[in-house]
């Protein structure tokens, strides 16, 4: 990807990337109000098109994921985006885009529709205001998939058939078309990555334990936000049977448990192969070497079946590799 | 360190780690009844001297920061320990250790005098009913640090007084000694170590918001757990007016916030370096690389004054090393 099909995205944002997305060309997506003087102080011309990312504060109530929107670091307010747009007008920009991110792994899909609608209406308040004109509104990401099995996938068919109805009744008069923007980042990962693990013991004291060969340096979102994993055991286990476990890492951290107070197949023994879905967001990539724990090697599953090494297992060598 | 020098703690032990324990002739914790005969089975012989780690369950309320023990996937319940001495007894052990880890972070040393006198209990409990002599009672770690400026250090004497005076109370007509080991790992290394990091960002919106080169990568512990960690400013800025700010990082997660609503003071500017106290303790072992973040390089300061590099920045070629 170059240029325009990259959007820089950041927040509290180091010189060095705002540097390198300048020298790649990409859009970039001002986070607050103050990196406008600093980028063009530190680095020089903005470029024809920039974009500025929105934070709703109490206009958006938020979901239970990524809290109040008040309460997040990233974006402006609404006063600091008509000063934000006229300083980059002024500036020489020509073409505008606005941006919000005020979900995180949400499922209900009118939530993503009431976020287009807050921004389309907050375009057309800018474009009159300064007299400018929006190219794309990018509405973020946040779409969520479901974790649990009860859960259903967001319909991405009912929120185009809302968006459009409100775009038609907003825009019924443009000359240009608006562009739309989203970020599928998780809905495009999470459901595609596997972490395999080996039950290593049973354990029996106040409660049931299931210890893993896998621990939180894998996978992180169990132990750091309490959030929920499917697993499933490769073997065909007789699933009638069901018992009460937590599944466990062997950090010294009691926070490095998988899943806690788990229904699960009674007979699960020692070296039986247990799966935990959905780790392709926010797995590997969030891992961590806690208590020198190796982080796994990654497979690929290609379309004709066979399996490709992606990335190697850690050795101790990469773990001190950085000690003098 | 070699040999006894050596007490290995663990939990959902794998294999590798007992026989890499057993080479090494460190004394070996038993975490769970079930490792004895899996050791003995896959390893062998367990050597003359060996440990059980105790869970009180609701014996023991737990602190805080460990949370209840009952909870707590540690240790084996009393039951369990008799059984367990008694397997040990019959496979050779000779030498007996008794072992517990029932707080964290804790600053009251009433809480290690009861935790003494809970074990002393159950030791001279099983020596009775087993014939059996421990050897050495191993009281755990969890001693706090002060985080909070108006915190007090752990009082030590108080501890080491109190706990004497049960011990001679209740081995009056002891003939071989109980040696009392500890777990001072925070209290020895938490205190000193400081992570530097440069203000990038001052932003208002709906909060203040002071942003640093560091981020959660390089100390965890208040993104993971909300942990306070005082923060103080290098250069001697006038402290008596004060404004509240979130301190953060530039992670895509907001929870990347060295300090919530902290007091600092008002006249902090972009340039100047802040000083994280207390990262001697989990902080760059907690560090990952989340949103391809690096892990800084780390200095001793010694005696002398002079600083050394004891572990250098990460690289993109260390963050990619492992991909294939």
């Amino acid at each position: 990807m170059t240029g325009e099909e990259i959007m820089f995205t950041s927040n509290n944002t180091p010189l060095e990337d705002f540097k390198k997305a300048k020298e790649l060309g990409a859009i970039i997506n001002f986070d607050d109000i103050s990196h406008i003087p600093y980028f063009l102080e530190n680095i020089g011309e903005i470029g024809e098109v920039t974009c500025c990312r929105y934070n709703p504060g109490p206009l958006k109530k938020g979901n239970a994921f990524i809290g109040k929107p008040e309460e997040a670091k990233y974006g402006m307010t609404r006063e600091q985006l008509f000063e934000a747009y006229d300083l980059l007008k002024k500036s020489g920009v020509k073409r505008f885009g606005l941006h919000t991110m005020v979900a995180s792994n949400e499922l209900n899909p009118m939530y993503f529709v009431e976020t287009a609608k807050l921004l389309f209406e907050l375009i057309l308040e800018i474009e009159q205001k300064l007299n400018i004109n929006f190219e794309f509104v990018n509405l973020g990401g946040g779409i969520g998939i479901p974790y649990k099995p009860a859960e259903k996938k967001v319909n991405f068919k009912l929120i185009s058939k809302e968006i459009k109805k409100i775009y038609k009744k907003m825009f019924i008069s443009r000359k240009k078309q608006l562009n739309i923007y989203v970020e599928m980042g998780r809905m495009i990962t999470g459901p595609y990555g596997y972490l395999v693990t080996k039950v290593l013991h049973k354990k029996n004291i106040y409660k049931n334990y299931i210890g893993t060969d896998a621990s939180m340096a894998d996978l992180m979102r169990p132990g750091m936000y309490g959030a929920y994993h499917h697993i499933s055991i490769l073997d065909n286990k007789n699933e009638i049977n069901k018992e009460i476990f937590d599944v466990t890492g062997s950090l010294c951290e009691n926070n490095d448990k998988f899943a806690i107070d788990r229904r699960l197949p009674k007979n699960i023994e020692i070296g039986d192969l247990l799966v935990i879905h959905d780790v392709g967001a926010h797995g590997h990539a969030m891992g961590f070497n806690y208590n020198a724990k190796l982080r796994p090697a990654e497979l690929l599953l290609k379309e004709n079946g066979k399996f490709k090494l992606i990335r190697r297992a850690e050795t101790l060598e990469d773990y001190f590799a950085t000690l003098v």
